[in-house]
This record gives C-alpha cells, sequence and structure tokens, in this order.
C-alpha cells in the first residue's frame, strides 16, 4: 500500500531534530527558524526523497509539486520572483545528511539566473560586475554538478580571456569580460551537452536537486562513508536545502563571517570568528583579503555587532553546545547561514564542558558525554610545538603517544649511563629486548626500526606512558658503527632527534615540546566521571614509580603488575640467569633466594604506594628464554670471547683478527685466562639451555602456570615475596590489599595446585608473626578453557581478570605481531575485519567467550571480583563492552586511565542506548 | 541413624551381579554355585566392610560374628572342622574389588592350620612332607601378610636349611627339613612380633580379613588404580573371599588346572588349558612340571573330563563370553575354584564374537559392545613375529603402528630411487620435513631420531598407515657420512633393520613381519556395526592410492583430503617454489597454471576411486614457509654452491676446502658457471623469501584462508581444478560428490569471500560445459571464533567439519609439539590433565565449542552437515562424545576407520548410559 509521503519541509515547519529526515544542516535552518532566529526563507527536500529518487531513477512526482509550491511561499515571504525581473528570487542548493561528510557532495550557488533574472539582478544592484561574475560562477557550477561537464572545459575559455586581457587575478576582470566569458560558458554548455542552457528556473531546480541526490552515490561520498564508517542506520541519503541567496558583497553595509560561541583553542567564553565587509563567504576562505576578528565589528558595524551578540547567546541557550556558525550581513541586516557543534581540541572541550555545567547551561552528565573519552589522549602526553617548522626526515609507527627530544643513543647500557648522568637520551635500536629493559627507564623516548605496535619497544613504552616511534623501517642502525642512516642522512650516536610517539615522526634535531596538561578542569570533571561510573579504573603498573605515576592518573589501583618486568633490572636479570641454567632444584633455590628478598621490597613499595587501594600482582608469566640472549647474540659473544681468550694465551697471531672483530665488553680488558674461560663456559651454558628452551610457537608453550607447576620453586618464592611483603606492611600500620593471580590456567587442578602453596605458605607466615593476613587468590582468564571452565576455576578464584591480549589471539587463532605484520591491514582496508581486535574487544568472538566466564564464573561465587586487563582495557568502545557484561573493574596503562574514567562514565550514562552489539556483523 | 549392614553372604546367598558390594570374584563364585556349579563351599565379606572398616581401622562388631556363624555352616557343609582334628577346616582367604587387580592384593593359603590341626592333616593325608609343606607356606604367607613381617627374615632360614642338607630346590626337602623349618618360622614370628604365632584359627581369620581390607589402601594398588583410572565409582573396596581350601595333590585321582572356554589365540571353539596330575595350582604356573593340554584328560581322567566339559558348557552359556578358569580334582570331584570372562586378542575376539552370534549364544548387539574398538589395532597392521628372539638396540616413540623392515636409508631422495627400483627401505632421518614426502611414499617404514608423536614424520606416517618409530634419541644420523650410530653399533646405509611402530623397538637386521589380518569374520562384525551406527566414518586421504586403502578400511568417503600433500610431490615442490617466489600476481599464475592441470588430474582420480561418496577437499592451509627449504639448509646450500663456483671457475685452491664440504648434488657435476651462477641466484631468492616469511608462531600466522584471501589467485587455482574435475567426471558418468572446505575460518566475510569465488567460478563452468555442478561448500570449524560465529558461517556454509587439532590448541592455548616436548607428560602424570587432549577429545573445554558450534549453526541451517577430522575422530572415546553431540561423521586416518567403526556402533549402543561429561573434571 503506497501512503502519500511528505517530502518537502519549509524552514518553518521541518522538524529540527529530525536530522535523519532532514539532514543534519536542514534540520538545523529549521530550528533556527523556529527559535527565532534570522535565516533566509527556504525549506527542505528530505532524505526519503533522495531514497525514492535513487531506488526509481527519477522524482517522485509530487516531489515537484510540493518543491513548486514552497518556491511561491519564498516569492510571496521575499517579496521577489523566482525566474523574473526586477528583483529576481535566487536559492542556494545544498546538500545535507545525518551525519557531516564536508566536500563530499555538492553546493550550487545563485540558481534562478538565466538572461531574463540577470538583467534584473543588474538593475536591481546597480552592479553589472557582480551580476556577471555570479552569472559566470553559477553557469559552470551548474554545468559541472548538474550537467556532468567537466571543469577544464569552462577553465580554458576564462584562462584564454585572462591571458589575452593580461591579468593574473579573476578580480581584475572587468564586466565586460565577465559577460563575455558568461556568454562563452553558454556556448560550451551547448556544445558539451547538445542542448541550451536551460533558462526555465523550474528546470534549473529540478536539475539541480536530481545532482545532489546522485551525489550521494558517487565515488567520492561511498567512499566517505566507508573510510568513517558510516553505516546507513546512521545517515541513509542526502536532504536538498534551498535556501533564499542573501548577499554580503552588496555594499559597505554587508559582510560576511563565520564565529565560534566560545574559543575553540582554549575553551574560553568570548566572542570567537572572523568577518570581511562587502565580501562574499568564499572570501573569508579564499585568504585574498585578510578578515578582520570579531571583536572589531562592535566599532564597525555596532547595531550589527549586537545583533551577532544575540545570535551567539541565542544559540547557545539553545543547542547547550558550542556553535560553529556562518552569517551574511545584507544591508544592515543579519542573517545566519548555517549553525553546527563546533569541533574543539581537548583542553577546549574540557574547559566548556566544565565552564557550560558553572553556568548552568548543562548538567554534569551533559558535560561528560559531549566529550569523546579519546580525545583526552592529547592532553596526556608532552606534544610537539605546533609552531615547528623542521620537516621529518622518517615516518614510523605511532606506537605510544607524547613527543620527546635527547641525545640519539644505540644500546641500553650507553642509555643507563647516559640518564644516571643527567642527559635526556633517545634509545635507538633495530628492536628492543627485555634486557634492554633499564635503558626504557633511562630514556625520554624509544625508536625502532623494526617491529610493529605490538612489538616489545611499543608495549614496554606504553606501559611506561613514554613515546615510542616503532619500525621506522628508512633507519638503519649500525650498532658497531654507532650510526644510524635514514636516506642521506646520518645520526651518530649523540646528535639529538625528536620524536612524535603520536604521529610516528622522526625529527633530526631538538623541537621544543608542550607539557602534559592534566588541568584543574580535567580533574574536576574526571572526578564527576567517577562518581557516576559503576566500573573501576586499574592500572597496568611493574613498579613502585609506574605505581605512583599512574596514581596521579587517577588509577584505583593496580590491576596488573607483571613480576618478570621486575626481574628484567639489570640488577636482576644475572641472578634470574643464574635461576634459570639451574640444573636442579636445589641450584635454583639458591637463585631465588637471592631474588626473594629484591622482590619483597619491591612489593612492600608497591603496596604502600597503592594503599589502601589494591595492587593485583601475577605471579611469572612468560617463557624462561625470554630472560635469556638470543642464539645468535649468544654465538656472536663465544666468538668474540674466544678471540679474547686466543689473545690473552699470547697468541699474537690472533691479534690481527681480534682487532676486525666488535669490541670486547669493558669487563674482560683486564682479566686473566681463567677469568674469560669462566666467561665462556658460561656462555656455553646458556647457549645450549637457549637450545633447549626453544619452542616452535613460543605464544604457544612453556609459560605461565605451567611453569609455575613444572618449576614449584619459582611460584612458591614470589608467594613468599607477597605475602612477607603484606605481612611487613600490616606491622607498620599500611593497609596492603594484595591480589595474588594465577596466569595462563586452564584446568581446575592448576589453580588447586598454586593455592595449596598459597594456603601452606600462609598457614606458616601467619604462625610465625602471629599476625592475619589479608589478600585475595584469582586468576587470569585468558585462555578458552579457562572461560569453558570459569565455574570450576570460580571454586579456588576470588578474582578473575581477563587478559584479553591472548584471548583473543586463542579466539581467533592468530597472533598479534604475526598478524599485523602479514595480513592484518588487507584483512581491516577490505573489511574482512572492522577493527584490530588487538586493539578494540571483539565482542562477537571474545565477547562471547567472556559473557560465558562471567555468567559461569559468578554462578559459582557471586560476589567474584572480574575485571579485564591488556591493551583493550583502555579502549573507551570495549570499555562499554565490559560495563554491560558486568565487569568491576578495567585495568590499563597508567597514561590511559583519565581516558578509561571517562569513558566507564560514558558508558553508564549510555546504558540505556546499548543494543547488544556494538558493531556491525564480522 | 545406624542401619545394621549384612557384612558377609554365602556362596549360594550372594548376588551375582552385583559386583561392586562382592567384587568380581565374590560375585562369581556365588553365582556359578548358585547356578550349580561345584565350588568349594565358602562365603563372601562385602567391599561396605572393607570401607567401615578403613574408616575406623576396627572390624565392625557383627562382622566377626557374622563370619563365626558362616564357619560354622561350612562346617556343616564340609564335615570338616575349624580349628581341630581330625578333619580339620581349612580356608583361603583372597581380596576381590569390582575391577580385576592381578596381583596388587594379597592372598592366604591353608588358614586353619595349628599344631593341632596340623597333626590331623597329617593323619587324615597320611603325608606329613604335605602337611609340613603347607604349614611352612602358610606361616611365611600370614606372616608377611597379616603380620607385616619381611619376606627375608623366612628366607634366611629356609636357605640356611637348603644350604646345610646341600640342596637347591625347594622340592628336595623332606618332611623332616619342612618341620624344621616350620619351627624356625613360627620362631622368626615370636621373635619379630614378640608374640606367638597365633594358635587361635579365629584370630587367624581376623588378622588375615583386615590384612586384606588394608591392603586396599597399600601403595601398590593405589598406585594401580591410578595408573589405570580406576576411580571409586568404578571400585570402592575389596571384598574378601573365603573358601574352603580343596587339594589337586591328594594322589594320582587329583588333580589342579586352568582353562578358557575357547582358545584365546585363535577365537576357536575348543577345549583350551592345561593341567597337571597330584599338583597344586601353583605348580601350573611355576613350571617345575610341565602341565598338559586339557585334551589328554579325556584319556587319562574321563569322567573328570566328562565334569570339566559339562563345566565349560555351563560357564559359557550362562555368561554369554568367553570364560577363563580355574579348576581342582581333589579324590575324584572337579570343583571350579574361580571364573573370569576371558581375555584374548584382536583375532579371537572378533572370530568368537562372530561365532557366539551364529550359536545364538549372544545377539549381534552384544558380539559387537563385548570388544574394546581400540584392540582392532592389533589386526590391521603387520606385526612382528612373535617368535623374534632379537633384542632392540633402540627404542622411540610409537609413533604409528605396525613393523616393517628393509634397507636403512638417509634421505628422501635415494629412498625414492631404490623404492622405484623395488627395495625395501626404511627412511631414517634426524627429522622429516614436508619436502621429504616422496621419501615417505617408497619407505616401507619411518624411523626418526628426533621429534614426538606429532611431529611431521609421525602424523604423515599415520595418515598413510606407515609404521613409524619417532624421537629415537639413542640413534645419532650423520647424514654426510651416511651412516648412523646407536651405542656401539654402526648403522651403515644400505643395512637392513626393522621396526616396530606398536611399541617404537628398533632391531638390527630383518625379522619376519605378520601380514595385516582383515579377516572375513572382521568385515562380518563391522557390517553389523555400519548398521547400527548413526555417525558415518570417513577417512583422511590426500592421494587416490591413500583413498583407495581407506575404501578398502570400509571408509564411507574421504572427510579430510589436504591439499598441501599434493604440492608436496617431488614433480610439483618445484613449481610451488616458484610459485611462493613470485614477487607479482603474474608471475605467481604462471606456476598456478602449471599447478592446474596436475591438481585436476588428482581430484578425477580422486573422486573416482571414491565414487558415490563425498571427497572434501580441504584448500591450501599451512604457511608458504612450509614448503621452502629452513634458513640453516639454504645457508649450506649457498655455501656449497659458491664454492662449487670457484671451482668451476678454476680457482684450484679452493678445492681443497671443497673436499671437506658435503658432497655436490649430482645436478651440478656437469654444469657451466652460468648454471651454477643460476642456482646460485634462486637459492638466495629463496633464502630471501624465506626470512621475509619468517613466523614468530608459525601455528598463529599467515595460512589457510588469510593465505586464500591475501592471494587468491591460489585458491581460485583450487576451485577451479575441483569443478573442473568435477565436470569431467559427470562427463564420464561418474557420480562425483566433491566437498569444498575452507581452513582456519574466522569471520563470516573470509567464507563470502571465497564462496564468491566458487560461485563466479561455477557459473563460468556450468556456462561453457551446459554441464549443471553438484558440490557441497563449507568450512573447517577450528578457530574458536568460529564456534562463537557458527550460526553466520552455516548462512554461507553447507558443511562444518570441526578440526580438533587446532580447536584444542586454541582452548588449551598450548602447541600440541611445544606441550608434548615439555611439560604435557608431567601434567599427565600429575593428573593435572587426564589424557593428552590432542588424542582424547576434551569435552569440558573443547567439547563445549563444539556443543556451542552445532547448535548455533543447526539453528540457521537445520540439515548442515558436520563432522569431525583430526586425530581425535579415530579415537574411541572421542567418538562417543561426537555421537552425543549429534555429529553426522567423523573422519580419522583409513587404518583407524575400522576402529572408528566399531566405536560408532558402541556408541549408539551405550547411549543409555551416557550421562553427559565423559571424564572426571579437568
Amino acid at each position: 500500500m503506497h501512503m502519500s509521503k511528505k517530502y518537502v519541509y519549509s524552514f518553518s515547519d521541518g522538524d529540527g531534530h529530525d536530522k535523519k529526515l532532514l539532514g543534519g544542516k536542514g534540520a538545523n535552518l529549521c530550528e533556527m527558524t523556529q527559535i527565532g532566529i534570522n535565516v533566509p526563507p527556504g525549506f527542505v527536500i528530505t532524505t526519503e526523497a533522495c531514497l525514492d529518487y535513487l531506488q526509481k531513477n527519477e522524482l517522485p512526482q509530487e516531489l515537484m509539486d510540493a518543491v513548486k509550491a514552497e518556491i511561491s511561499e519564498l516569492e510571496v515571504l521575499t517579496k521577489k520572483t523566482f525566474g523574473a525581473g526586477p528583483d529576481p528570487l535566487l536559492v542556494s542548493v545544498r546538500s545535507g545528511s545525518a551525519m557531516s561528510m564536508p566536500g563530499m557532495m555538492d553546493t550550487i550557488l545563485n540558481l534562478g539566473l538565466n538572461d531574463d533574472t540577470l538583467a534584473g539582478l543588474i538593475e536591481q544592484t546597480g552592479d553589472e560586475r557582480f551580476a556577471y561574475d555570479a552569472y559566470r560562477r553559477f553557469i559552470q557550477l551548474f554545468g559541472k554538478v548538474a550537467l556532468g561537464i567537466e571543469d577544464e572545459k569552462f577553465d580554458e575559455h576564462f584562462d584564454e580571456v585572462k591571458k589575452r586581457v593580461g591579468v593574473k587575478a579573476d578580480v581584475a576582470l572587468e564586466a565586460g569580460h565577465l559577460k563575455e566569458i558568461s556568454e562563452k560558458f553558454l556556448d560550451v554548455v551547448r556544445h558539451e551537452t547538445g542542448k541550451d542552457f536551460p533558462h526555465d528556473v523550474m528546470m534549473q531546480l529540478q536539475l539541480a536537486v536530481e545532482a545532489v541526490f546522485r551525489s550521494w552515490m558517487g565515488k567520492r561520498a561511498v567512499d566517505y562513508r566507508r573510510e568513517f564508517h558510516i553505516t546507513p542506520d546512521m545517515a541513509n541519503g542526502t536532504a536538498v536545502n534551498i535556501c533564499t541567496m542573501v548577499f554580503g558583497n552588496m555594499g559597505d553595509d554587508c559582510a560576511t563571517g563565520v564565529g565560534f560561541t566560545r574559543n575553540p583553542g582554549t575553551g574560553d567564553n568570548e566572542m570567537f570568528g572572523e568577518y570581511l565587509t562587502n565580501a562574499q563567504g568564499e572570501d573569508v576562505v579564499a585568504g585574498i583579503r585578510t578578515p578582520k576578528p570579531l571583536q572589531q565589528m562592535e566599532d564597525e558595524m555596532p547595531s550589527q555587532f549586537a545583533q551577532l551578540v544575540e545570535l551567539r547567546n541565542k544559540l547557545e541557550s539553545h543547542y547547550q553546545e558550542v556553535q560553529d556558525y556562518e552569517f551574511t550581513i545584507e544591508k544592515g541586516t543579519l542573517y545566519c547561514l548555517q549553525t553546527r557543534n563546533g569541533k574543539m581540541n581537548a583542553t577546549a572541550m574540557v574547559k566548556t564542558s566544565v565552564d557550560m555545567y558553572e553556568e548552568k547551561l548543562i548538567s554534569r552528565e551533559q558535560a561528560l558525554l559531549r566529550i569523546d573519552p579519546e580525545l583526552l589522549e592529547q592532553l596526556l602526553h608532552p606534544s610537539l610545538d605546533p609552531g615547528n617548522t623542521i620537516a621529518p626526515i622518517a615516518l614510523g609507527l605511532p606506537a605510544s603517544p607524547g613527543a620527546a627530544a635527547g641525545k640519539c643513543v644505540f644500546d641500553a647500557d650507553l642509555a643507563e649511563k647516559l640518564g644516571r648522568s643527567g642527559e635526556k637520551v633517545i634509545l635507538v635500536r633495530e628492536e628492543t629486548r627485555p634486557e634492554d629493559i633499564h635503558g626504557f627507564f633511562a630514556a625520554e623516548g624509544i625508536l625502532t626500526s623494526r617491529g610493529g605496535k605490538t612489538s616489545h619497544a611499543a608495549v614496554v613504552a606504553r606501559g611506561m606512558g613514554k613515546p615510542c616511534v616503532a619500525g621506522a623501517e628508512g633507519i638503519n642502525v649500525d650498532v658497531d658503527l654507532r650510526l644510524a642512516n635514514v636516506g642521506d642522512h646520518i645520526i651518530h650516536e649523540g646528535d639529538i632527534i625528536t620524536l612524535d610517539g603520536g604521529t610516528g615522526e622522526v625529527y633530526l634535531g631538538a623541537i621544543a615540546t608542550l607539557d602534559a596538561q592534566f588541568s584543574d578542569e580535567l580533574k574536576t570533571l574526571l572526578g564527576w566521571a567517577d562518581e557516576i561510573s559503576h566500573l573501576k579504573v586499574m592500572a597496568n603498573a611493574d613498579t613502585p614509580d609506574a605505581a605512583k605515576k599512574a596514581h596521579e592518573y587517577g588509577a584505583m589501583g593496580i590491576g596488573l603488575c607483571r613480576t618478570e618486568r621486575m626481574f628484567n633490572a639489570s640488577d636482576r636479570l644475572p641472578i634470574v640467569i643464574d635461576m634459570i641454567l639451574a640444573n636442579n632444584e636445589e641450584d635454583r633455590k639458591v637463585a631465588l633466594n637471592q631474588l626473594l628478598p629484591i622482590q619483597r621490597a619491591d612489593f612492600i613499595e608497591l603496596f604502600t604506594v597503592m594503599s589502601p587501594d589494591p595492587v593485583t600482582v601475577r605471579l611469572l608469566d612468560p617463557p624462561m628464554h625470554e630472560f635469556l640472549p638470543t642464539e645468535h647474540q649468544l654465538l656472536d659473544q663465544i666468538k668474540t670471547l674466544r678471540l679474547y681468550r686466543d689473545v690473552v694465551r699470547g697468541r699474537q697471531t690472533a691479534l690481527a683478527s681480534i682487532a676486525s672483530a666488535s669490541p670486547l665488553p669493558d669487563a674482560f680488558t683486564e682479566l686473566s685466562e681463567e677469568h674469560v674461560n669462566d666467561a665462556l663456559l658460561k656462555k656455553e651454558r646458556m647457549l645450549q639451555k637457549v637450545r633447549e628452551l626453544q619452542e616452535t610457537n613460543p605464544m604457544l608453550g612453556h609459560r605461565g602456570v605451567r611453569l609455575g607447576i613444572t618449576y614449584p620453586e619459582i611460584y612458591a618464592m614470589q608467594i613468599q615475596a607477597i605475602l612477607e611483603a603484606a605481612a611487613e606492611c600490616a606491622r607498620k600500620g599500611v593497609n596492603a590489599q594484595p591480589e595474588i593471580m594465577v596466569p595462563q590456567v586452564i584446568t581446575t587442578q592448576e589453580l588447586a595446585h598454586v593455592k595449596r602453596t598459597v594456603d601452606k605458605l600462609k598457614d606458616k607466615l601467619e604462625k610465625a608473626t602471629g599476625q592475619a593476613l589479608h589478600f585475595r587468590f584469582g586468576t587470569m582468564i585468558e585462555t578458552v578453557r579457562a572461560c569453558t571452565r570459569a565455574r570450576q576455576l570460580a571454586t579456588n578464584a576470588e578474582f578473575f581478570s581477563f587478559g584479553t591480549n591472548d584471548l583473543t589471539q586463542a579466539a581467533f587463532s592468530f597472533s598479534r605481531e604475526d598478524a599485523e605484520n602479514k595480513f592484518l591491514p588487507m584483512y581491516n582496508e577490505s573489511g574482512i575485519l572492522q577493527d584490530n581486535p588487538f586493539e578494540v574487544l571483539d565482542v562477537q568472538g571474545v565477547g562471547q567467550l567472556i559473557e560465558m566466564a562471567v555468567r559461569n564464573g559468578r554462578q559459582e561465587r557471586p560476589d567474584l571480583k572480574i575485571g579485564i586487563c591488556g591493551e583493550q582495557g583502555g579502549h573507551p568502545e570495549s570499555i562499554r563492552f565490559c560495563h554491560h557484561a558486568g565487569l568491576d573493574y578495567v585495568s590499563c596503562s597508567g597514561p590511559r586511565v583519565p581516558i578509561a574514567r571517562l569513558a566507564a562514565a560514558t558508558a553508564k550514562l549510555r546504558e540505556k542506548d546499548f543494543v547488544g552489539i556494538l558493531r556491525p556483523a564480522a
């Protein structure tokens, strides 16, 4: 059954909230008209008309009837005549869909001009040049947009006239030239289309409307929608806005300009914008004349300025949002031509949120909801001085945001040495490994020439909140020669470079950086967020220093402390290596006994820093071989040591060859043959162990609790350190909240096995100290089997923490590293996967597993505490999922904490809009 | 509330079906008594009494009362007196739980002897030696079992007497010596326990019962139950059987023997067993006198033989199962002392099943259910001659069953060459790689010194049904020297060796092997199975030859044809390598065009062999680098080629060095410098590509459909080959049933992407040939995400096939290879995991994922065909799960097909017993 639809709404008639039907622009024009803002009269053709047109490939019959009626209405309102002098009605025809797609579709101005109305326009304005200029612009724009004639066909005639006349700028042409050009343009249309330019203005209008409709399916628009994930439920079809033309270039009582209702750079509550007198809209943008700040209008056109102030106040109080508006003053009268929400930087967004709340313009909820949590990223890291004019020398992946400058250093030891002496250094490596960790601590930023956003460098830098550019492939690092080259540039060790981890750019030389801006307004805003959120926001932090920083970011505890990061510090790694090399439990225990007091001291500090918030300590997770050098590195070291031994033995014949070998470590230059032999033996043992430990798929190997069960003394040491630290805190009156977390669990027996160790050590310690120990015991849920066995696991676990990186890998059966380097970009581009599931939680796959585990776990233990740690824990969309899945907390890297806090509040406030599945099906 | 339990049942009273209460032995003694078989009178103390004793650590009060009453009853029945002459009642005390635990618990004979009854026994038998021998045996056994005295304490006295007397064998001792020994034994008891040997026979009995009860928790019994997964629901506590002693050694009208109701070696329906006249039970086993076949009794003791025949018939017709029984003839009267189901080899099991059905003794269902499907393994592979006396020289993992002998060969090329010339060869490698595949085809068996049951060698050999011993670590293979050494043995290439892939043993020299026995009876039995089963059984087969073999095993189609195996044949690999080395689509297509006709021909043959059964072809799955040599191998080859180039250039100085390098490939010896350079270039390109393709976790990398989408021309070629083969078959009137299967799918878009290629090629081909093509399109379900997205996948997939190897890996987050080499054995031993989940489907984890996918998939498409391929598809317990999960088929390696067929029928027949979860919770 066909129901006649209403295809056309006058501005005084359309529903300003129905952006889907009227488009954003059209809805705002209606809204403004209806709240008494002076908008030139006009009307909107709906997006439904567009869809019907695209389906049938012709305009619905009733549409043009309705348009004609609206034009008659305009004629009455404006006292002008459409298609006839002496005061012809001219209109603009603009597209406008529900989502802003800037520049993606076409606009036609001055529609309604033909030979007859042109004469009227000349008569009315007394300005022949103005009229012919409008005419020739209209013919070309209409020819291009509605008739499909290429710009070049017009441009060649235009250029020919300019050449003949001998001028370069369009403005230098006189009325006669423009008249000649207009005539030639009419010839072009005749020649290209085989028909005369349509003099029937209603036909002009019809063709223009059809052209706008068609542009919705044009390549530019389709590409744009794909690029920005605009789906039909967000915007379907474009509306057409037909609006009476007003002119800011009809004399000195005319002007045109653009404005923001507040300063979009600072958020300050002040007039902000520019205008030009006697000019048209495009002159403001074109930059031929220098526009004046709006403030100047107060002197120049005081009455119009008053109108403008009124407009600004009306817009803000009505929209409860900073507006970005356009206006024209025609013969003393101010018209508002457009308004939309203003795009601002993070500083301005935060300040205006707090200000508008204090001005009672908006509620706290609105203040939070108007800010995209991701935007805060800008505020949380140092940034490059925007005034910088130096060009980058290389581009890598933006692996960890923030900007940093410092001396380029090619190894971690030197980075540590220089860093300790107060130098600012940037660690530059082909790729980094766990044993470089002390270099990370010392460096301002990290640059690697290999590896993706998930490489060791990227992950560790993000965790520390330090800038990192990874995989800058143009850079070749030669550690032996202590230099790197990038194209023609050679960077010597000690040269200063600057990184922008937010863009991936690398600069030679120092560029000034601006500090992070954790402003009072931001603190206020996040305080409101915390009050509203259901989810708590924890941080991933591995050291007391990182924990302190996380606290500053507002973390409500540590959700993931990776003890292996503690193992990597340079004073500990040798002990850890001894432990790994041990061939029996006894030798292993000797090493572990050395580690025990170190770990305990770390934990005491960590618990104290975070007190009374919880600290979740994950027991050792990575496979053993990650603590050892690579086979390749060891072979090199052994080769060098053998040469050195030969030298020490006095074999002078070997001297020649050693000269060409890599420099010897300082430590060996003064040693005896015996010492060298010892070192050599140790390296050879390491090599043997490295080969023994080799795994085909290190992500699927001997790690996590599997390690903890095969070498029970390791976990026993760690558990003892945690419990003793807790006891020591209690003794000092510090309220410590440790949580012991077991990684990689797949069976209930594994967890029960570790639990027995915990219980035993707890009983022993409680007996020894006479103190009751308070802590939680729980498990990572990072294997699929743990999700299916969640109910049984919850018998022993008091908390679950989803390790979404590993869980994602398991669900997809591809590793982040291998996927990002190979096929993932292509998968994202072709839409086979919407997102990188290692950045944005995959709701359909991994999300189902999480929901299963939550359901099963809580069935056994209703008060089970559940959270998520992993990169996705800091991603707003993933946080929204976590909120709806009933989690208690998310844990992310320190610098993401403020983003997560805002996102957690947003998730709570948007609860009602949630429809279960957040992304289109993949 | 305490209810008085009945702790004791006389043989004429106990319920023969209640093995849980009475133990297996006790229940059978009751049963036999009650069906009129002559069992010496006795009674059973229940397993409940055992559990109560173990809990309270003392015998329930009412128990000994009941025992006394039963003893009185025995005295009446036997007209003997317990604990007094002249005709003393002696009894045996034997343990017996619900599950047979042979030798795991203790037995006491001749209980009831003391100084008084001994005199009676002497008087009654007139045989002092017999009596003292019985006495000293009783004292020692009782001393050990009931009083905990070590055997050595008795043995030293026994040995001392023998030494003094100057005899070696116990039988050479005379009555006087045995009397002396008995007295010394009584002294031992007094000395060790501080008390006299109990002369109160009721006390003897009580202590004996307690000892049997305690033995249930003894180390031996506990270990045995753990080893054989005997859980409390299967057997809880032991019963005690107290039975009147009868003696086969009281004269020539006495005898003792053991029998099977049918021949357990052949299954023939004949008297089978051995006996000795005037002997006791242990003499038959001890081997001092040679027992006579039962048949001989017909002449020697005709009336007793008649009793025996009657016994045998009664047992079989009652138990409807072959019985293994023990008997004693005391003074002309036959007593049956024990019966149980006979353990037989596979041949006998199959034959007796078919025979007993034909004799109308059992139903077809019983005929099927009485055979453990795994037992058939014995019948399906050649086996070593059991008469062999040669000792193995090495032991590896039993990686693929069957026995094979042949010349030892150290590389695949030579194996192929010799194989073609008709030689039998065994391929011996450190480990194998895909490019060795032609060597597998040529070899009788495969032996490797590295790798586990999941190594390439093991998996491929199992797939081909060839014997394989993997990871025989004692063997060091030196390919360059063309020899291997094992301890002191050196095996030169060409030496003959024999493998037993069922045991992992390796022998030097040829040992005769017996062929597989796919007997008529087996065929009959499996025919019955197929009629009953719901599940169809398919085979995994990659070549027409393998498909033919699978057909012989009764496969109802090919459930998995891995096309990459086709790529590895030596005439194809070079083309595949060209394809991989291609740097653009065009070059890649050149290589693919060469592969197209080869694949098409393969498919035509495969479809024809299996017609009209389906053949499921999996599109290319492994990562590209699997087709290339390793980096290490290439470096070696390049080094050799460079040396060779130097030689060709006439640099005689290099000759010395080349002598020490590895021998040059034949192909190069006659080539020019230009040719060598070309070869070198190619190798260098391969090396570059290998490095490019390197992956951190190959199992989680660029493979399966991810490869098919990034290089769409590869899948297009394979799909075209399949469809063209189908068209060609149709043209020839062959009913081909191809199924196209996409591996590693994670999103609906991936499957839709491949589907579009299939549809396009199908349309094109149908237009070109004018023929309608019939085939199915479906997907492997081998990623967790595919399980969560099954409903959406089913919109495009007409069938699912679970790839349980990959799914298991994904659920557990460990790879088979890394797990089996590192922690899995320890996990199995300590009970953290019950089984190796790569062999036995993990019902709790992987099973849940399968159930989820089945449910979701069928929701979308109720007639979705669903199966499983992967190692577990041939495992009876996993098949049972598949049956209950509603799958349509399982697919396994060819030689496992008969096992799977029987298991599928068994699963159907045991439907009612299914309780949802098959294994204890892990």
